[in-house]
């Protein structure tokens, strides 16, 4: 079974997580509280020497970082991954977009504003560049989905769940997603596809009953 | 024949023109220089909302942007493509390396103190954040290159050339590289593979005959 080292709060992780859930696929959870130092510790930094979360062990003592290729692997040969080489290449153009155009910017908000207490005050100067990029990237994304109903290939791949995973907490850390309609309608979509679990679900329990994760 | 819209000093650009070179692919370069303008003009825009190089023109009118998922694109049933499943998340795992921690800390270096006249001073706060990562980034880097001759499946792939685009361009933007024997060693063997090319190299010249592009 796979193992997979993971922060309930942290988005990366989440996306990961909400892949295993719409495949159906059975995991063990690690959870690495990275507030604490746990991903600096020598133990995993053995295992993930850029001391990150997510890490999906694969096979005994098999590690593989990177959320986005772990999606890539996991959603290899399902529905999750488009077959035509050049959809395969618009969801990774996507998945590219997202780790250096939106997770940067979006998940250090995220971190230092839900997630550090007092991460405003410490971050007054950083934080304006990060709103200003990550509102770019997000008006890239709107003018996209005025046009397409998901990212690639035409209908809901791994380039949704990986942009799901920090576009859904953009509104909890002071992005207002109010001038983004088709942001919204398609956060709305992704929410209705069979099997989808919230970030605050852990696997095991009803997916009716997971309790929502607070902010902050 | 496909069309690039490539800078010839940028290393995202470089690393798709190496691809290209190295699989032998024909193509018609359009040079955007992104320092004038050139890729936020309208016309610019609407074929990559992003703005930015490199962009390839797969057929009339369809274009992929994201200078990984075009390496991907190309490398596709390729010697520079891993079969294996795990390979091909490896290599993966490598390229978004490169995109959230390497190309945001070397890449904006490199363009602040060797593109743009007077970055240093125009940057002093952000460089040394930079400098701090890209130099953690390196040491991964670098200490996955003691084990392995290359960053995915023992052998050289599009994950090598990904990361060379900006790890060869460190020295010229201050990083000193003196510490990092298996970089310098790997550097050397990219530099050794069949049919490489330096990013100052344009098609149609003898690969002999190119003249090193000055930095700065």
């Amino acid at each position: 079974m796979y193992k997979l080292y993971s922060m309930q709060r942290s988005g990366n992780s989440y996306k990961v997580r909400l892949a295993l859930a719409l495949l159906g696929i059975p995991y063990e959870t690690i959870e690495i509280d990275i507030l604490r130092g746990e991903s600096r510790t020598p133990d995993f930094l053995a295992r993930n020497p850029s001391g990150q979360v997510p890490l999906l062990e694969v096979n005994e003592g098999r590690f593989l970082a990177e959320s986005n290729a772990i999606l890539w692997y996991l959603a290899a040969g399902t529905s999750l991954a488009p077959d035509d080489r050049m959809d395969r290449a618009d969801a990774l153009r996507w998945m590219f977009f997202e780790q250096h155009a939106l997770e940067p910017n979006i998940g250090a908000a995220y971190f230092w504003l839900a997630l550090v207490r007092g991460g405003r005050d410490l971050q007054t100067h950083s934080l304006e560049d990060w709103m200003e990029r990550g509102y770019k990237a997000l008006q890239v994304m709107d003018n996209h989905l005025k046009d397409h109903p998901y990212f690639a290939a035409g209908t809901f791949t791994v380039a949704d769940i990986a942009l799901y995973g920090y576009t859904h907490l953009a509104e909890t850390c002071d992005f207002d997603l109010t001038g983004f309609p088709a942001i919204r309608a398609w956060l709305t979509r992704v929410e209705a596809v069979p099997g989808f679990v919230p970030m605050h679900w852990r696997p095991g329990e009803a997916r009716s009953q997971a309790t929502p994760l607070a902010a902050g």
